[in-house]
């Protein structure tokens, strides 16, 4: 099987012109397949509070009203998606934007039954991963924006911790994938405080230690159980760690390895 | 050949959602290769006015300052494109969308040398037919957004009926292929003001003939122009007419034929 590497990018270094160009770069000059999943960043905040849409968090999720629904289409569909594209195909690499809806690439059901009426949010069914290996086949880039659809009509917001860990799961069939979890943190820290203090291997017993003892995060807790959901699925690896240096979480150099 | 329709749907339709699904209903019908390429409508213009960024239109053609480049790339290819292909696929038609970054689909370059400035307007220079090509043999349906790129990272605002023309000529090689202009009107009239008085067919003396006699209103001429660019180049179907019918513009049995 040959390898691919599904890369999700944190919102903090969307937000981050200069820090985006330079993972961008990076991201391009991976050999073979490859497939990028961005987050949303304060853009899509930014954009509501303009247009005095009020927002919501809970958890560290948004709610997702039907205005708010049409803000991070624009924002992550529209905005980032397509200025990623635009900077990769300057970087020689053959990106091609979706977000879920596109050719069904990612089908989900509005979430329902929880205490908490999140809104026009998403849980996912199904990645259309033959969509995918076509355009790795002719060598596409996907990027891919973490807004789903019910095939019914309507759009649904994401999670791209969540996307990301689909995606690659999906794919894990046909290719020999590796799962990154890229963001603005050295990895999994022991002390959130302390950049050296990157947590090198990380499993789930480890995991449940931490937690227990409130070492990890709130913002760290989705992407984690994505990781640990990955391995559970059969995914082989997955890395946790700072965009500014990609190649080295490729090669384990650097980062947090789970599993 | 195999037969290829390219219908390019005008910006009133897709403001006004009962049109807007009504035509996508019939669009979903078309039998075999289809591609659709949408305009904007008045969604970007009511975006600037609430974040207050003035626009400026010229010859109908709208100056692209930074700002409103942002703002017609989150409405084009984010809000507007994304919602067409989510009701698409709730309608059993497998569609993807694009804007011209992706997979660079449609390479353009900043116009300059006019002697108004446009700003972040591209002229077309080259359409990806492989890649739509991959995707029609695959039963997809592109539905593309009028945004292009220079493919040095800079994405360019672009006529969405110029988009329609570069791309039906562009899979012309490889497909029979029917341009379909579909908006508001009838087709060409003779008399704007008498829906019946459509030109069932028009060639260029003619044409010349009604814009002396100023017969011809200013939004319609980018519109002809093109289709009379298309039969130039080769093309052997252009039809105008009303998004409304569309299954009878594809027979011919209303709007206008141009050539």
């Amino acid at each position: 099987m040959s390898k691919l590497f599904v890369v999700k990018i944190g919102g903090n270094i969307v937000d981050d012109t200069d820090k985006l160009n330079h993972f961008l770069t990076e991201f391009a000059k991976i050999e073979g397949s490859k497939i990028l999943i961005h987050g949303g960043g304060k853009i899509a905040t930014c954009l509501a509070e303009k247009m005095g849409i009020e927002q919501t968090m809970v958890n560290g999720r948004r709610i997702t009203d039907e205005k708010t629904l049409d803000i991070v289409t624009m924002v992550y569909a529209g905005l980032i998606n397509k200025k990623i594209v635009a900077k990769l195909q300057s970087l020689d690499c053959n990106a091609l934007g979706f977000c879920g809806a596109d050719g069904n690439l990612i089908k989900s059901h509005k979430r329902t039954g929880a205490n908490i009426d999140y809104g026009f949010v998403g849980d996912v069914d199904i990645v259309n991963h033959e969509l995918l290996k076509l355009l790795l086949d002719q060598a596409y880039v996907p990027i891919i924006a973490p807004i789903t659809h019910d095939q019914k009509g309507t759009l649904l917001n994401t999670n791209a911790d969540t996307v990301a860990q689909e995606v690659a799961c999906a794919m894990a069939a046909i290719f020999d994938t590796t799962l990154i979890y890229s963001f603005e943190k050295e990895g999994v820290l022991l002390d959130v405080n302390d950049d050296e203090s990157v947590i090198s291997k990380l499993d789930q017993g480890y995991y449940d230690e931490l937690k227990s003892a409130g070492k990890i995060f709130a913002g760290m807790i989705p992407k984690l159980d994505n990781a640990f959901i990955a391995i559970e699925k059969g995914l082989k690896s997955v890395i946790i760690g700072n965009a500014d240096h990609l190649q080295m979480l490729i090669t384990g150099d650097k980062g947090t390895t789970i599993g």
